[in-house]
């Protein structure tokens, strides 16, 4: 049985991060962990014992243990099955699976799936609480458009239609950089860290272009050749590129919603701040909410629920 | 001097690989030799020994010594300036650069160098060779209009206009390829062999569908996490979705050339049946046509202008 009295300890428990959050019984945030014993990096009793720790560290709050992420996929302790979209994200507060870590029960969000405009099926696990946080907090998104934007590894546009995640896409802008930087004829060029400077606004133009994104990111290659492009920018022109060209697809899918309001970028705050300066660039405009803030508050909201109940 | 009589020794020296071939007299291909130590590999020991081999396994035809490739870049011997398009590719033939590596006088192309329609410099070195065997040995290329591919690490897309090489345009499709196959959450789905299967045109509509090639390629993830996707299949979905990607750019960019006829294949087999594969599916004529023998052609053509002068 989970105890709704109190406060309670919220995880967000990816792939490759762990961040816990300590909330008081008026729901205020009293305390974070932030480790990189991401699911990914863990055995089961890796798992247990991570639990074991956030309950050791908090144990009033860890009365009632709220996760969300890749823990509950198959490669975390147990799968939780995906929601079908289009689903008010009030859903997900009544769709929590329970589940037993080391002797302790921790409520697991369920994930999300829709059918991308490609036909394909499209997935998120963890974002979905984001969602459920923005738009508890955000009047215009209850009762109007608008769009989120989780910009990452794999960034998540996510369409919001009047309170309800009407549908979302995701796109490898973070991993394919990182390829890139790791294992091409263009990983000498990325060493530097990606800045909103010209050079990046440059690359923001090119990639919103529709010139064709493999054919733009030789660009990286062959400027730096004729020496058109200097060494330390060439990252912020690579990561120009694939902003502006994830911008472009995505206003290609959401046409309509990319300026019903400000974007709303949730996620690191470096990343947030290169797509707000591309989305601002090309003439957008857009709001970056840390993401601790409104995962705090969709659990927040879970918490009241299963409360209520 | 570079003595004209008899044969030649034709040499493609790119980054990653050694190509060198004996020409007879006649024009005939004799022997080749193929090894890994293409320029990226070698340090200028390495590079004279490669040519030094070369001389004592031939040494009647090593009297008159070609290369092209990366032995003319900053990374290989000694720069030779890139010629800007367009150009006509027996130009190459007057604008061989003469070096010499460890007393052997090498005659080296030139690269070329155009402004794709995205304002960036393109560049290209050795497949200047490849053109010019290609055209001497098409007569509708001498007089009409073509489009060549190289798929590879780097594809190449070539306008030829009357035999005149008017620009080019490059595409990171194998580099893409490999560096998501090497370090990305993909990895573990591209272990396989791309094929033209099923998968491989599903791929390819989708690549050239105009839905994002970043969110595209997402569909590699989420369709082998919800097993719409078979593993063995996925290297070929993949490879489609890239290919079917490349071509679509390709045609918004030589949209007049794409069907002038068929679309002139020189490449690695296996990759060539598949660019095939995938342009006959999108309605495309495409030929295949051995890099090898366009190599040879070319510097068969480049040993016998420089004979005549």
């Amino acid at each position: 049985m989970v105890v709704m009295s109190g406060g309670f300890v919220a995880i967000d428990w990816g792939s490759s991060n762990f961040r816990a959050y300590r909330v008081g019984a008026s729901g205020e945030l009293l305390d974070r962990l932030a480790t990189a014993e991401g699911v990914a990096n863990l055995d089961r009793d890796g798992m247990a014992r991570a639990v074991d720790e956030v309950v050791s560290r908090w144990p009033t709050e860890a009365n009632a243990l709220f996760c969300c992420g890749m823990i509950g996929s198959t490669v975390g302790w147990a799968e939780v099955p995906y929601l079908t979209c289009p689903i008010h994200p009030d859903e997900i507060a009544r769709q929590m699976t329970s589940m037993t870590i080391a002797g302790n029960v921790v409520q697991v969000s369920p994930g999300l799936t829709c059918r991308s405009t490609n036909g394909f099926p499209d997935v998120i696990r963890g974002e979905e609480v984001l969602c459920l946080g923005v738009v508890r907090r955000t009047e215009r998104l209850q009762s109007g458009l608008g769009l989120l934007c989780m910009p990452g590894t794999h960034t998540k546009w996510i369409a919001i239609r009047n309170g309800v995640v009407g549908s979302f896409s995701t796109s490898l802008v973070g991993e394919l950089y990182e390829a890139l930087s790791a294992s091409s004829l263009l990983k000498n060029h990325l060493k530097g860290v990606a800045r909103d400077e010209e050079e990046f606004r440059l690359g923001v133009n090119s990639g919103h272009s529709g010139g064709g994104l493999m054919r733009t990111l030789f660009g990286v290659r062959s400027r730096s050749v004729v020496k058109e492009l200097a060494d330390d920018a060439a990252a912020s022109f690579a990561s120009g590129i694939l902003i502006g060209n994830d911008i472009r697809d995505a206003m290609n899918v959401y046409s309509e919603l990319i300026d019903a309001g400000p974007v709303v970028l949730i996620g690191e705050t470096n990343l947030c701040a290169l797509y707000r300066a591309a989305l601002q660039h090309l003439g957008h405009d857009a709001v970056v909410t840390p993401s601790e803030d409104v995962c705090v508050e969709g659990f927040r909201f879970i918490h009241d629920m299963i409360g209520r109940r």
